[in-house]
């Protein structure tokens, strides 16, 4: 079993004498002290520009062989399928407030064009059938989602170091969303930092660094591999469930990635990775500089693919009672011409 | 293996003895005789109400067990993932013309709310990051799509005999398509009926009777069971490739399925089924009376979810190659609450 | 002048006399007692049905005679035209949050298809043109509207007596707002509540009763006529203004109409009506047995148009001015087929 | 009267000695010469940035006075209103094809969020009354339409000499189509060209000259001043509908404005013109270097505004009948905040 020979599950037997890692919290100002040159330093030393050639359009996906997905189907067991996503409704997290800039995104508008009351009203009679039709209007960030490779650009660049005037009015001509439609099927892997940090949820401006991300495999036994998608677990949905609120949500404060495990994905050579949060890294930002600096690098640098709103709670729960930190993972994007990401229902199959 | 102990690969052996289906085209009036009183009495023969209980929302999918779902990974060999999507844009097939009356249905509306043009302005550096954002506005039933069971409506009932009443223009209060969220994974078996036949394509009118699924199933040596996700090819859409024209694809005349084959899909208890067309069933359909008889009884009576405008020419390819005709099916819909349909990146994965 | 010679205008020398109006507040329960049979007495009283013929599809409109036209262009002294509308975007008044039961409204979302960055950078220029476009996603009823007589339904009817199921996911069949397209011209007359009681704005459950309009008339020496347009300022956008928030706006309590005014608007013959507020209507409605009791018998009994969120302070501003509360008003719905209500730039000429 | 006391009225009696203008027909490509140095001359020569003020982002509307509108109330003598707007639904001119590259513009797409339907099924009673609500997506361009002056742009600037990068994602930060809620009021003038020209419509190619504008005004004994709005009737949609296809209207051949017309626009000092065709100027265009350069001075150059898909025979039938071709014009625009452009339903009040 691949799980029962990593070093990770080998260090199980050591879990008692796991050192809690150091914490820090963001909202305190002297943790905001990364600065631009830092962020430029981290571009030159994890540029993945051309390692999959000068043509490519998906980055870190290109990680996962087909041997890793022939040993991912291998981790079903149970035959259980955990699906990770919101529904995409009026009752979804763009309703929250925040005090920061507001991006214009809304719930996912759902209207129909034909109902069972036109039905009942013996108005679609002449069709000789009784059909529905539905239309949905929805920011592709509104809710669950692959952010693409188009979504952040590096100064005038994009991944791989297309001009970044390629993504325009049109669409993403380059590293649109639909180049990654026979990929996000893999290793999937949880890294479950609030219940490693034993809580239901972390703070706000909770810096979850390589440290914390290392202790977390550590101590529930998994370890992040090649290709894998690494699915983290911060407990923030389950906060705003209790609060019966989005406020805050959306572009708010969060727990979060630290910049330093930028370095982490790019040694680890994970594939994609997704957070239960609205934008992956910790909030506030650990810089006053630039705005979302680990995105800055980990997308259009990297090449690497991030999902977001990614909900996390029933999986926890599920990998907290079977103790198997490891599945299937298959998240399929829908193939939106030139999107620069993606509704999608990621499903973990254990 | 399941597929080499399976009759059907038994019978491959007597390959050379199979008896050619009777075929028929229901561009002839002659063969459009079923009538009303016909669909009645099939509604009365295969209704599956209560039979998942009185509060199920899912019909067929329950079909699938988790035994099942494990048995089906162990189908992932080769660790290719193929994807049976068309991409989402405006070239799509709704721009086809047909002769039928217009639904209303339009491609996929594309917009970007941030881009790189903007970031290249430099209008975009007050926010300090260059982020890109987009809005789809699209019918659920515009593309590569599942047809939730609040979609066709029998009588003034919907799946499970619930009132129709329950599809409002606020959506499907009972089973939504967000109901199926966990779904769509299980065995695939692709029924290339175009090559069956010896065809690249099937021609409008071509029926597909029970008679010409259980020859494709022992022309190909492979067999459709409790549970599974059957693909149905026709090639109608490498048609519409060649001809560099929709016309007459949206609602068009079409192979499909013949009406007989609701006995054979009640039988064989699939889970779920899909084509490449954009109706499933033939057109003209095999009677004046009633419009697609045979969703009438797939979708509110059986409780049959059925997928359509699947792009299968990729997988077909794929199993002519290998000869294996079952594969891993994941395929899951976009939890939009109160959907009665959904676009999807279905994936088969060998 | 008709404005010099009308009754109202000799009641001014005597206005010193007027007496001040009784005035009551409905968010004190006991001024909701009016009856579900109260609104059944009314709709039968106030019933226009086949008024202007079995198939009239305008309702009130018809009121205003080409005489009355001309004679409305007559009142353009000044050459000013005042706008009654609010921009259509995001800082429109849906946002505001309200305990009443959600409509589902948003405020217009506005993108664009092809932008002056995109020109910028140099993307368009294989047109040889550079030219941008744009689309609006809105609700009709999100910002300043005209209800079109398919907005409120009586029972199982609609205006002039049309079967209700003539409103179907397709839109309005029978008086759809295109049916307006050459109407909404003639005299405009500004009832300024708020001024002739001495406030910046009306609380509230403030009830405007018949008394009160005419207090209002003889107050401000004008007088609604037959064919007329009336606008009736309550100020309470201003208070939104003021408090920098739509909380309460959208559906919550407002200052309005009282129901006996029905009768008032049967009697003068008005050809519509537009207040400031989000429903016309006083909020807390008059009872608790129905939900806009006024709408129900103005809109398909009457077949009275009605606007609402016209924003009427620029236009009370200049009558306050120049006593001149009389003028030419010009506010053509767009004829959006099958429209239930339409989005306006309502103008006042003087 | 203004219009008796009028040159061109005068010249009505000397109208039989009118001699023929020349006329020339752009499909022949010796008539598509126009070079791009004549554009960047007539930018130089009909340049009015800066003339009202830097900071003006209306143009040309400001050429019509307050004595203008009250004067244009003055020409209401029947108190009729044409409206000169078609329908916004599916069967708008966007169905159309041409072979000129997409503009990815569409029909209005009109949705319903609640219904009659709804309503007569009961299922609205719980909020005790039975209302519907729509919501339209729509192209500001997508019918009848004025172009707003972010619409299009000349190199790196737009109106007034602002920079183009004004227009982004976010809309039009400058010149706005919200900034001219109060214009749109004015005289307005018929020129029937196709009835001048004694044609029902004219033919694809047939360029309008200021010789062929000054030729139908005296024929048809009216004269465009300064301040007024200018439509012009060339029977596009009239041949449209004969033909019962929009194949060819939308970006296809059309007659049109030719390039020399600026020049008369300019000196006439008009506030608005409008013509009943997709886009205003002859197409093919005059020459092939630039893509309807005719726009390119005339909106972001001088800072005209232009409205298109005029539905303009109602009008001419009832000018040709009175005889008047002079009449107040009101057309307001829908202050879509930031838009480049807004559907609207223009009166022609007589």
């Amino acid at each position: 079993m691949a799980q029962t020979k990593s070093p990770a599950a080998k260090s199980k037997a050591a879990k008692g004498a796991l050192k809690a890692p150091r914490v820090y919290d963001t909202r305190d100002a002297k943790n905001r002290k990364l600065t631009r040159k830092d962020v430029q330093k981290a571009a030159a030393r994890y540029k993945n520009w051309g390692r999959w050639g000068k043509d490519d359009e998906i980055g870190t996906l290109n990680f996962t062989s087909a041997k890793d997905i022939v040993a991912a189907a291998q981790l079903v067991k149970k035959g259980k399928v955990i699906s990770l996503a919101l529904n995409y409704d009026q009752h979804g997290p763009q309703s929250g407030k925040t005090n920061y800039p507001a991006l214009g995104r809304f719930n996912p508008i759902h209207v129909m064009t034909r109902t069972g009351t036109d039905a009942y009203s013996g108005i679609l009679d002449h069709r000789k059938i009784r059909g529905t039709d539905d239309i949905v209007i929805m920011g592709l960030q509104s809710g669950t989602q692959w952010d693409g490779l188009g979504h952040i650009l590096y100064e005038d660049y994009m991944w791989n170091g297309y001009d970044c005037r390629n993504v325009t009015s049109a669409g993403a001509q380059k590293a649109g969303i639909e180049k990654t439609r026979e990929k996000m099927v893999g290793r999937g892997v949880l890294l479950d930092v609030a219940k490693a940090m034993g809580k239901k949820w972390l703070a706000d401006g909770f810096a979850i660094t390589t440290e914390i991300l290392e202790y977390t495999e550590r101590k529930l036994g998994v370890e992040a591999r090649r290709g894998d998608y690494v699915l983290v677990h911060t407990g923030h949905i389950e906060r705003c469930f209790a609060s019966k609120s989005w406020d805050g949500y959306p572009g708010g404060d969060a727990p979060g990635f630290a910049f330093d495990t930028v370095d982490w994905f790019h040694k680890r050579e994970i594939a994609g990775v997704a957070t239960d949060t609205w934008g992956a890294e910790v909030r506030p930002n650990e810089t006053e500089d630039t705005t979302q600096p680990w995105h800055w690098i980990a997308i259009p640098i990297m090449g690497l693919t991030v999902g977001e709103i990614f909900y996390l709670k029933d999986l926890a729960d599920d990998c907290a009672q079977d103790k198997v930190y490891e599945f299937m993972f298959v998240a399929p994007a829908l193939p939106i011409t030139g999107g620069v990401g993606s509704p999608v229902n990621p499903l973990a199959i254990k």
